[in-house]
C-alpha cells in the first residue's frame, strides 16, 4: 500500500500542491499550494484558530525577519544546528545520521567531535559515490540575510516571547495566558524530503501557553476519552488523559491538557483516533529548549509522522530574554516573582494537510479515487452539474449555482463530460455533495443531491434546497 | 489635526500594532500586530478574499524564498532598485530624492549617472551632518539569502506568473482567469517610515487577472456610481467608471473594471468615497513592468497614501518567463497564439488596516476616543459587562458570555472599573455593542445593549438576545 505516493500524484494533477518553480528546474524543499490546497489548508487553519479563540487565546503576528540578538538569547545561534557530512568528491551533503545508517553504524553522535572520531575509526563511505567522507561540521539551520544581522525565523515562537510583557499588560497580568501565532518558519534543511513533510519554508500554528507552575488550572477538564500514548519508557498503549496524568505518565498538567486539546482539534479536522498517537521524545531527541516533548503523530502508510509537537519549554526562553534584553520578564504573583513556564503546542499546517489527505484517501468500488473529507473541511462543499450541456440546463444550473453562492462561497460548477465522469472528478477532490440539474428539474423545479461516500441520491425541491444543504454542512 | 499620530498611540497602547523587537532596541521597518490588530487585519483579508472568490478567482500560495532565476526573468534583479546616496562622514543612507529635496533641487534623476552629474554640479549636503555627499549608487531593494542564489520575493506576483500554465490547465484554458495570492512581500527599504506605511516586510493581497486583450469581458458590468479620479493629465474630479472608460480617461477595460471593483471592496471594508481616490501614475513613476498604473489612495491627515496599486503589466512577465524558462506561456485562442495580458490589483493589507483605523477614528462629545468600524469589521463584535463586580452579576455575565460565544467567537468580557470607563474602553477599540448585566437582569432576565456610536441603550430579553445581536451584525 502506498497511499502517500497516490496522494502526491492526485495533489499535483488536481491542484492541491506541487513543487515550486519547476519551470526553472525545481528547488527542493519548496512547495506551492494550488487552488484546492489553499482552500483545504485554510479550513484546517480555521479549525485550529477557532479552537484556540474559544480557549480564550490571544493572537499576534510578528515578522519573519528577525534580528540576530533574539536568536543569540534563544540559543538558536549556537545550538539550532545539525551535524552535517559533506563528500569532497561528489559534493553531496548529508545529515550525519544518514551517512551512519548507510554505513550500518548505529551510534547517533551528540557532537561534531564524537562524529569525527566515529568517522576516523570507520572510514565512512559516501552514500552517493562511495568515496570516504572526511568533512564533518556543525550546520546552523537558520537562513541569514546577506550583509546584515538578520535571520529568517526557524519558529514563530520567539516573536511571542519577546513580546511577553506587552502581551501580559494587554491581558492584565492574568495567567494562564495562551498566545497564538500563525505564520511561516524557515529551516535550511540539509536534505529536504517527501513533499510537504520536510520543507525549507513551512506554515506553523504555534501557541505559547504561559502559566504559573504552582497552579493546576486545567485539572477539572480531564476526561476518560481514549488516547494513544507512546512514552519513551515503554510501549504504545491506549489510556485516558485522566489516567495518564494520575499515573504520572505525563507529569505536567499543562502538557496533559494540551495533548488532550490537540487530539480534539485533530478529531475536529477529521483524523480518526486509530490514525493518531502521541509519542514522547527520547531525552537525546529533544530541542535545546525543551525539558519534555510529545509529538502528535499521524499514520502515513507504514510510518508515523509528526504533525504537532507539544514541548515543555519551562521558562527557558523568558529567562534568557530577561537576561539579555532591556525587559524584565517576571510577574508578581502572591508576592512571588514568577517567570512563567511555557507549554507550546506547535501545529505543522503543511504536514496536517498532507496527512489529512492521506487518511481521507481510498478507492471506491469502481476503483476510482475518493477523498472523504468531513463535509465542512472539503475545498468545495457543493458542485452544480447540468445533466447535459444544453442552454436550458445551463441556465437553470447557473440559477441554482448563484442561489447556493448566496450562502456559501465554495461551490464548483462543471458542465463538461459525462455525468458519471463529473461525479468521479468531484469524488477525487472530496466534494461531499453534487447537485444535478436534470429533465425533472425543468419540469418541477427539483434537483438531485448525490452523496460522495455512498453514491446515493435524494431529490429535493429547489425551495427547500438551501435549508437542506446548510443542514448537511453541519 | 493629526489623526495619524493619535491612531499610532492608540494602536500601541491598546494592542493593534507596535514596532517589533523593541526589547532589543527596535529595528526600523518591522512591525508586530497585537491581539486587536490581528483580528482587524483578518477581517480586512476576509472581505478581500470573499470579493475575489465570488468573482470566480482561484487562490494559490507560493514560497517567500524564490530563486534568482525568477527575478532575472522578471527584471527585478536589474531594475528593482532605488538610487541611493550615502554620507562618507556620518554613514547615513538616503534615497536620492530626499537628499535632493533637502538641497532644494527639483530634478528627479532617472539614472545613477544623471544623479552623479547633478551631485557634481551642486555639492549636495547630507541632511543629517551637512557633509558633502559623494557616494551615489543603485541599491537593489531585494533581500538576498547568504551563500545562495535565493531572494525574498518583493511581491507575491511572480509565484503566480511562473505557475501560469499549471493554473491555466486547472482552469481548463478559460480566460479571463483571476489568480489571487495572499502573502508576504519583502523590500530592503533605504528609509522605512511611518509605522505600517513603508515596511520592510508587509502583507499583500495580489490578484493577477489574465485576459485576452481582444475581448471585452467586463463592459456590461460598468455603472454610474461616483468615483474620484486623478488622471496624470489633469486635475482630480468625480465621474462614473462608465463615463471614464467611454471617454478613454481609463483606456483599458480590465483596468476600468478592477478600479470599480476595488472601490466596492474598500466601501465594503468601511471606507467612505470622500476618503478615497484613484490617482494615475506619471509615466516616470511606474514600476519597470507596468504600462499604466492607478493607485487607490486613502486620506491620512493632509496626505493621500497608496493603499491599492492597480497595474497594467501587459504580457511583460509571461513573455519574459516564456523566453527564459522551460515553459511556453501562450494559449491557443481561435487559432491565435496568445500570451495573455495582465491587470494586477495589489492590495496593501497593512496600509489598508492603518488607513481604516485613521478614517474610523474620532473623539466623542465627552472627548474620548472612538473607532467607528462597521460592526462586522470590529476586532470584537460584543462586550459583556457585569454592572458591578459581585458573584451573582459575574455568574450571570458568564452565562450570557457563553451563550453569545456559541454563535460568535469575538466576544470580550470585562469586569474591572466603573461601567462608564468600560464603555469608553470598548469605544476606543471599536466594539459596536456592549451587553450589560444589571440589577434588572437578575430580576427578569433582560440585559441592556449599548451602541458605540450613539451611547443609546436598548433593553432586550435574554431569550431574544441571540437573534437580536445576529441581526445587528448584518
Amino acid at each position: 500500500m502506498n497511499m502517500y505516493s497516490d496522494v502526491v500524484e492526485i495533489a499535483k494533477r488536481r491542484g492541491f500542491f506541487w513543487p515550486s518553480f519547476s519551470i526553472y528546474g525545481g528547488f527542493s524543499g519548496l512547495y506551492d499550494y494550488g487552488p484546492l490546497g489553499v482552500l483545504l489548508k485554510d479550513n484546517i487553519i480555521n479549525k485550529w484558530k477557532k479552537a484556540y479563540l474559544d480557549e480564550g487565546a490571544i493572537f499576534i503576528d510578528t515578522p519573519n525577519i528577525t534580528p540576530g540578538e533574539v536568536f543569540d538569547a534563544s540559543g538558536h545561534l549556537s545550538r539550532f544546528s545539525d551535524i552535517a557530512a559533506e563528500c569532497d568528491s561528489c559534493k553531496s551533503k548529508f545529515k550525519i545520521e544518514n551517512v551512519l545508517a548507510f554505513n550500518k553504524i548505529e551510534i547517533i553522535p551528540k557532537s561534531v567531535d564524537e562524529a569525527l572520531s566515529i568517522s576516523e575509526k570507520n572510514n565512512l563511505k559516501c552514500p552517493v559515490c562511495g568515496n570516504i567522507i572526511k568533512k564533518i561540521y556543525n550546520y546552523n539551520l537558520m537562513f541569514k540575510l546577506e550583509n546584515s544581522n538578520f535571520y529568517l525565523r526557524p519558529e514563530t515562537a520567539q516573536g511571542i516571547f519577546v513580546n511577553f510583557k506587552l502581551l501580559s499588560n494587554y491581558y492584565r497580568g492574568k495567567l494562564p495566558m495562551a498566545v497564538a501565532q500563525l505564520g511561516k518558519g524557515f529551516r535550511n534543511e540539509i536534505s529536504p524530503r517527501q513533499s510537504l513533510i520536510r520543507l525549507r519554508e513551512f506554515s506553523q500554528g504555534e501557541v505559547e501557553v504561559f502559566f504559573d507552575p504552582e497552579n493546576e488550572y486545567w485539572k477539572d477538564l480531564f476526561d476518560y476519552d481514549e488516547i494513544t500514548l507512546k512514552p519513551n519508557t515503554g510501549v504504545e498503549y491506549k489510556t485516558s488523559i485522566k489516567n495518564a496524568f494520575e499515573n504520572r505518565i505525563i507529569d505536567n498538567i499543562a502538557m496533559a491538557y494540551f495533548i488532550l486539546k490537540t487530539q480534539k482539534i485533530l478529531n475536529d479536522i477529521g483524523f480518526k483516533n486509530d490514525n493518531i498517537r502521541f509519542r514522547q521524545h527520547d531525552p537525546d531527541e529533544r530541542a535545546h529548549y525543551a525539558s519534555d516533548s510529545w509529538d502528535a503523530e499521524a499514520r502515513i502508510d507504514d510510518d508515523w509522522v509528526e504533525i504537532v509537537g507539544i514541548a515543555n519549554r519551562t521558562n527557558y526562553d523568558l529567562k534568557n530574554h530577561d537576561a539579555k534584553s532591556s525587559e524584565r520578564m517576571s510577574l508578581k504573583i502572591n508576592n512571588r516573582d514568577v517567570i512563567p513556564n511555557v507549554i507550546e503546542p506547535s501545529y505543522g499546517i503543511d504536514r496536517i494537510t498532507l496527512a489529512l489527505m492521506v487518511q481521507s484517501y481510498h478507492k471506491n468500488e469502481k476503483g476510482y479515487n475518493v477523498l472523504s473529507f468531513k463535509p465542512e473541511m472539503a475545498p468545495y462543499h457543493f458542485a452544480v452539474l447540468p445533466l447535459i450541456k444544453k442552454e436550458n440546463f445551463i441556465k437553470k444550473s447557473m440559477e441554482i449555482y448563484n442561489m447556493i453562492m448566496s450562502i456559501d462561497s465554495y461551490v464548483y460548477y462543471d458542465e463538461t463530460g459525462s455525468i458519471g465522469k463529473r461525479y468521479s472528478r468531484q469524488d477525487e477532490i472530496g466534494t461531499p455533495f453534487c447537485i444535478t440539474i436534470d429533465y425533472e428539474t425543468l419540469e418541477n423545479d427539483s434537483v438531485t443531491v448525490r452523496f460522495r461516500d455512498t453514491g446515493n441520491q435524494e431529490r429535493i425541491d429547489k425551495k427547500d434546497l438551501l435549508d437542506y444543504l446548510s443542514g448537511k454542512l453541519k
